[in-house]
């Protein structure tokens, strides 16, 4: 497939001027990365902002005690604004980042990246508005974490992952991890529900009792 | 005063084109706000883009059940850049403003704004710049909640707020909407910080028993 073809989601890249989106074109670095492929971030690796063309990438953070978070992820037809406010620099944020499924990444190169900012309107304005919305999204997760109980968190979880039976497959570290918790309070606390009768607990699976059989 | 004596903290104005500094010059609506001034923000309501030229701005949000929780601040020298993004639209994030001090808000109409954002590459810079950084503030705050307990989230509030002789005027609701956190949870864990004799609990104030009396 040519770059086009893989830039079709990209809508912004209608709206640039020709000139602008020619340059774009011959600088993007097509790159594949299998599923479960792991980076380790800091300022000095940031070697291009990434576009998501296929598949989806998960930024996470690991604690001093060896917990994990995950800090947000790039879905399909996304750009990883952290990568380009890393690239603009004087900001110092550290995150490892895993590629969830087999991806295929427009990878735009610094100096590029920062041309674009300057010269093209429609490119400056994507850039802008996926800024914005990244903040928003992290301060509707910051008020999540402040104002819902870990049970209510737990229950936003199952309903959103549950497929038509109710079931959810996942373990007690992957919950822990997603909302930012330890796996003993996320044990803790699906035990509680399960004596509750509000779920039943299986080998890798959890069954939500309240939706339908 | 006159309009650039109150705006000699924005640095960034110096490096505008001086027609589009100008403009803003012209375009800014310089208003007062006395301590306690309280503003519910919403869609609709956001009528401009405050620089924060005296005093300080606090952002916070009341759950359903009427608990509140302090999104950020917006310190002398700052834009409140979540008035930028309200104004750019298309993203709905409702707070509320108070006045923490005396201030005085250096107000861009938002027409003058999108206008600016478009044509001068310093204010764009400037306004890029903050809206990473409340970013990064965020994503660094949610680590914080997620991956701190509340006694070390309370240790450090309290170190940071102490005076020379570990002394914190405070009560126990103000320390709970700092930390997102509940009053009832802030008062057990401070009893038991008293008990085990990290500080003595007073009317209205702690006293850190670690520091120097």
């Amino acid at each position: 497939m040519d770059k086009k073809g893989y830039l079709k989601e990209f809508t912004f890249i209608e709206g640039m001027d020709p000139k602008n989106r020619n340059y774009l074109m011959d600088a993007l670095i097509i790159k594949r990365l299998p599923k479960g492929f792991v980076m380790v971030g800091d300022q000095g690796n940031c070697k291009g902002i990434p576009l998501v063309t296929k598949g989806n990438l998960r930024l996470f953070k690991i604690s001093e005690n060896g917990r994990e978070m995950t800090v947000y992820r790039v879905a399909e037809g996304e750009l990883c604004v952290l990568a380009a406010v890393c690239v603009l620099g004087g900001l110092e944020y550290q995150y490892s980042v895993e590629a969830e499924k087999d991806c295929v990444i427009a990878d735009i190169p610094p100096e590029a990246f920062i041309y674009l900012l300057e010269k093209d309107n429609s490119f400056k304005t994507y850039v802008f508005r996926t800024l914005a919305d990244k903040l928003i999204s992290s301060l509707n997760t910051m008020e999540m974490i402040t104002f819902k109980s870990i049970e209510e968190r737990i229950i936003d979880y199952l309903d959103t992952h549950a497929d038509n039976q109710g079931k959810i497959v996942t373990t007690h570290e992957k919950i822990a991890i997603e909302l930012g918790s330890s796996r003993e309070v996320i044990s803790r606390q699906l035990k509680k529900m399960a004596d509750e009768g509000l779920l039943t607990q299986k080998r890798g699976s959890i069954i939500l009792n309240k939706k339908p059989q």
